[in-house]
């Protein structure tokens, strides 16, 4: 049988837009892992009669249900209320709760406790109390035949704290879970979301166990595997499965998978080279060095950067020949290649890489045609290598995805793929 | 008669705790500049039933309905659909949607399409199209006599752009919304959140109309000023009796309002005073070149930049003197002083920033003093200006605080605050 699980967010705060609620994904994250599944999430202001109404219709259909926030000191915490009152239950004082709370105040200097705090104290019948040793708020387990309702603070620490030392024990005792879900994710940068789909698509519709999904980002696509199984190294065996068939039909697509980030992969390939690299960019505007210096090997495969937007710069700092920008134009490849190989032999690296291409801050009136930008790689052999990109778009995407493809362009012509 | 209004985030993804779901923040601030108040939102995974079932009692019960997400080009984008199921519709074919989704993938290089991508010119019949120029999946709007569902793509930057174009105008005139709520946001930097606490504190606190408050981000403080009213002079004049009182206590700070970046005050100010800059940057990595080769300016103010995070690159693409190197150490202000002349002098720059630290990435075990970075500015006078920042904690934050810093002590010593 399969448990659907439901989540609840409970504070008009999460409905103003002040806050974004972080909360969500981590008891995601938490469930999934015991093998979970969140069918829904509702978010709800402080309201009685709407609160009861998505706590009805939520135990209703739902064996697990976890509500956060809402059960503070103030007039506007309702959520103990209204647990009580759609479980058909009242609310009971419970002392040992109403010391823990003394405790928690007295531990933290304060003298008196408002009178509110009192209300704290109080839980549905015969509900099972969550102690919180990190807040003030203890939060509660109601158990009947349609299932749980498990309510916690929505401060993220709290949250955090009762969801592992409490809540998930629980659950995992409750349903008797043993199955757990787990996911891999493969990256793919140089490539389109609905060229991925085009060639795996098959996959994504009809597998069931393990999924396959797409997730698009600028400049970079990732496919995630994720299999449900009753042991570890059955989910393993079922995600390394899928694994095979998506790189088989995407062989030299994917950069890495998880963490991994594609200026990360691209460091770590140099280093195991023994290579080093030094970057002339002109539209992505410094930021292929502002990636590459995030990666832990920054200091031993960076060899130096320049960024030149305009033809000048090209010429003050890089001392190409302004003849050849005026004949072949800024965006080309004489130019691209004549930045690399002239960074390459100013730092002294093994590799030079140049990126040539005009920054277009025209938003308003994108050009019919793409603009092309050249990138071009010296040091990979006697000629350097160059490779055009038509890239359009607003200004701040085009910056990632050109760094992006400069950066998937290095990857692929250093493990000759 | 208040119009309810609630949203549905439709994506397997944001349940299985993948991602944040950073829009519901977003379209409910935008609500409530209108004077929509956000009743519900629910999340819902790629599911037929599910969403179809939480689609029919949003429509029920609320005016507003908007849907982010789920109208993609791949099998699992399933909102076209379940929103004309909902609403009793048939799906029919809008050439001018498929016009317009041809011209962006050419606009992006891309020579065909995918035959998915034809999907996306489906929208219910009687629907309103919302065309999308800032991505393939154009948005619709369904309007029945229970009230209006606006579907919308969930990817932020295109719901942002929509809901600013398209949604908010329909709104306001759909239901002849007069109420408003509006907000200025001024921006800090170079300032700690406490210590801004410190001093408005007692502002924050005791403010009804207009609300203040305070949300700090890596290296900026934002204050929010959010003034309620029947009109919007009415609310004008609340915010700026409010901003009045805030500048007065922070003379110096506050950077710029609402969309504006430090970079673009940065470069805006050059551009006013008609100077050019050139940069060299040591431990931040390029990402002071990286966020001011954003800002429109850059192609007329920025001279050139290098990225210099060793000895070896100081000194091969800058010429500072190794042995000033030896003598004083990379992160000293000797040689943040020949960084900002030198890059000055090279690119012919009216002003020359140099920024010298050491990049550590040793994440693990972090400094007892946090290490100084030494920020020089050259040509403001004869001898250049240089003041020092201490900063240590995770590198990833490290490299945007010295960055941020850079270009806050660089806003300052150009308006002599």
């Amino acid at each position: 049988m399969q448990v659907q699980a439901e989540l609840i967010a409970i504070g008009t705060e999460l409905l103003l837009g002040q806050i974004v609620d972080t909360n969500a994904t981590y008891i995601a994250q938490q469930l999934n892992a015991i093998g979970l599944n969140l069918f829904y999430k509702t978010t709800v202001g402080d309201n009685a009669g709407r609160i009861k109404e998505v706590l009805e219709r939520a135990h209703n259909r739902s064996q697990v249900v976890i509500t956060t926030g809402g059960i503070g000191p103030t007039e506007d915490d309702l959520t103990r209320e209204m647990v009580a009152e759609a479980t058909g239950r009242k609310l009971v004082f419970q002392q040992h709760l109403m010391d823990q709370i003394e405790a928690i105040f007295r531990s933290r200097g304060f003298t008196s406790i408002s009178p509110n705090n009192r209300k704290q104290a109080f839980i549905p019948e015969g509900a099972i109390p969550i102690e919180n040793p990190v807040g003030t708020a203890p939060g509660f387990i109601v158990d009947d035949e349609k299932g749980v309702i498990i309510s916690i603070p929505g401060v993220p620490s709290e949250m955090k704290y009762l969801m592992e030392k409490t809540v998930i024990p629980f659950l995992k005792k409750r349903f008797g879970l043993k199955g757990l879900i787990k996911s891999k994710v493969l990256k793919n940068s140089g490539i389109g979301e609905s060229r991925i789909d085009h060639i795996i698509g098959d996959l994504i519709v009809n597998s069931s166990n393990p999924t396959v999904g797409l997730l698009a980002h600028v400049g970079q696509v990732d496919i995630r595997i994720t299999a449900k199984a009753e042991d570890e190294a059955t989910a393993d065996r079922l995600i390394a499965e899928m694994e095979a068939k998506i790189r088989e039909r995407l062989p030299n697509q994917i950069f890495g998978t998880d963490q991994d980030t594609l200026e990360g992969v691209v460091a770590e390939i140099l280093k195991r080279q023994n290579k080093t690299l030094a970057v002339a960019e002109s539209n992505t505007g410094g930021l292929i060095a502002s990636k590459l210096s995030t990666t832990p090997e920054a200091l031993s495969i960076l060899k130096g950067c320049v960024t030149t937007l305009t033809e000048e710069a090209v010429v003050s700092l890089l001392g190409v020949p302004r003849e050849l920008i005026r004949e072949q134009g800024l965006a080309s490849a004489g130019v691209a290649e004549e930045m690399a190989s002239r960074i390459r032999s100013l730092t002294g690296a093994s590799l030079g890489l140049g990126v040539a291409g005009i920054l277009n801050w025209n938003e308003k009136q994108p050009p019919e045609t793409p603009p092309t930008t050249f990138i071009s790689i010296a040091g990979l052999g006697p000629q350097p290598v160059t490779e055009k990109y038509g890239m359009g778009g607003l200004a701040s995407f085009v910056q990632t995805r050109i760094a992006m493809m400069s950066l998937e362009i290095l990857r692929r012509k250093l493990i000759n793929a």
